[in-house]
């Protein structure tokens, strides 16, 4: 089984301040937000984390341990990606350099502190979007380790990741045979565009229901329609944690509109809904709770491309975690393979060394 | 036959600026666009208008005549609703008391030119909603004149409705007996936040996809998380032109997250989709094409309240309206009469009028 998005924590700031240069450590050390990343103008209303698993002051999954206990052996996971959490956000930084410089020292961390201790964890790179050529460098640096198996970018950002800007990211990834994973989060934090489409949400709930949704629909539509997939045809993406029920809708849309709007984006030549079958891929939690609508659910995602596009993934150790009896539980019979191990499989290739599982 | 979204548009922007304030039509005359409403970041890369209908230079739709010819007898439509077009956007407009002229004379333009020339017609007010004060004053004045049925916001905003500010519009709305329409549009223009949730998107078919169907989700939200409803139980609200494939996804999302983060608001005592279900109605136009799976969206829209909350609309003249016949020929039959004439006729109730049809 692979669990593609494990939140990797730190215990104390500091850990990650070791791989800083250090003539610039104080300047992390000052800033309003732990390590200058921006904060969040909502949180959860209780905690971030599952509640089992956290005390006060106490971030849950902040070592190899807990990870270890609560995942690898815990859940009998063959194979854990490790995520970003809070350090997603460098691209969301104002201060692109201070950004390249805290990305790469959380990369060094991951892999000297994590990937070295844990032969059954894989890393995802984190890097300065907002400077697309410095987050291309730190992705080839990082990358030298094989270890390290996405690209991690984070859902909340200026532009829509299409965007011409940002193809060096790209371009990078598939130079280096890497997946780009998107993660949501993030939306409406420093440089971040509001979430939603209507301005700034009063409540994390709304939040919760359409921010991280809303940022992983815009990527993929303008991923899409900018042809990111025609410039680069061995590009796979991976969205995680948007939610997926949402899919069949918008890909409706979407094709409808590439018939009327040819004129707009004359390099597509095929209908998006083709595009993402073959590039796009989805973690799956958190799967919609469907109020007994399980079955409209498979029908509604298999329609848009499952099981062939699912990759289990638990969210360890946030709030809104799904263990993978439970999504054993729901999954039709001749998913279940796929969704927690062969996609996932697929899309990481060679670079996974399942020979470790 | 009820159509809830006839455009109503002017052969000559002088039309409305006659019901303009003479000392102020020379200011709306000198703005960079017509009558100083915001222009969009992107066209359609034809035309906005239906192009049977459309010649250069000339928007189709702007006399009483050709409504009667395209769409009151054209379609057999016996009441059709008239909302501004261009105009919408008075709520996105920098000033506010330009945007409070503006939004009186367009009211005002509507009744004398067209409802007083067709019996068949009704009319949606326009307020400026970025000073909802102004916005309820204004709606209070034009409901005066009952062939006026209900209240017309357009998707982009600064902030999503539901915020405490907005709170006037809606309760001047329930005094006056009128639902509100939000109708999709706007978005990322003026004051209005950018479209979808990870900044401006780059071309027009990222707009029309999710820029128009974002903000109403948006909308749908904050109106309930923030206990809208709660406060006017009366409130009725007509989401114009968003889609609907995507809702009942959105739904079982802010479901479950209802009940995951209840201290979040805990004045919400009935699970969000029972709220949207009572509250919300949805225009059938753009029905999402489903590459041949009706039976799937029709199966989907179900689970999340059809045929009870779906009111016929043709988006008349724009590109992408919808024949009544093909609404038709799409329904299933047992949905017909609901969709076509019965649900906006308990929407609007009494003020219908409907002895006229």
């Amino acid at each position: 089984m692979i669990d593609c998005d494990v939140h990797v924590q730190w215990p104390d700031p500091e850990d990650v301040l070791a791989y800083v240069d250090p003539a610039q450590r104080e300047w992390f050390r000052v800033q309003a937000q732990p390590l200058g990343l921006p904060g969040y103008p909502w949180v959860h209303p209780h905690s971030f984390y599952r509640q089992d698993l956290a005390a006060p002051g106490v971030v849950p999954g902040a070592t190899v341990e807990e990870v270890r206990r609560d995942v690898l052996d815990g859940l009998g996971v063959d194979l854990g990606i490790l995520n970003a959490d809070e350090a997603v956000t460098v691209s969301l930084m104002t201060s692109p350099s201070r950004a390249a410089e805290l990305a790469r020292a959380h990369n060094d961390w991951i892999r000297e502190r994590w990937l070295d201790e844990e032969p059954r964890l894989r890393g995802g790179i984190v890097c300065p979007a907002q400077d697309p050529q410095a987050a291309a460098d730190e992705i080839r640096r990082a990358a030298a380790d094989s270890r390290f198996v996405h690209v991690l970018l984070v859902g909340g950002s200026e532009r829509p990741y299409g965007e011409a800007r940002y193809l060096p990211i790209f371009e990078a990834a598939v130079e280096c045979g890497l997946p780009v994973a998107v993660h949501s989060g993030g939306e409406g934090m420093g440089l971040a565009a509001p979430p939603g489409g209507a301005g700034m949400p009063t409540y994390y709930i709304e939040w919760h229901t359409l921010g991280s949704a809303g940022s992983i629909m815009a990527h993929l539509v303008s991923l899409v329609v900018n042809g990111v997939f025609e410039r680069l045809p061995e590009l796979r993406v991976l969205l995680i944690e948007g939610g997926i029920a949402w899919l069949p809708g918008i890909l409706w849309r979407l094709d409808g509109n590439w018939r009327g709007l040819r004129a707009d984006t004359p390099w597509l030549m095929r209908k998006p809904s083709e595009i993402v079958r073959e590039h796009i891929r989805f973690t799956t939690q958190p799967l919609e709770h469907t109020e007994g609508r399980d079955d409209l659910l498979f029908e509604m995602l298999e329609a848009a491309g499952a099981p062939d596009n699912l990759c289990f993934a638990t969210d360890y150790p946030h709030w809104d975690f799904d263990d993978p009896a439970f999504m054993l539980k729901r999954l039709p019979e001749s998913w279940r393979e796929k969704v927690m191990h062969e996609n996932a499989a697929a899309l990481y290739g060679e670079r996974l060394g399942l020979v470790a599982a």
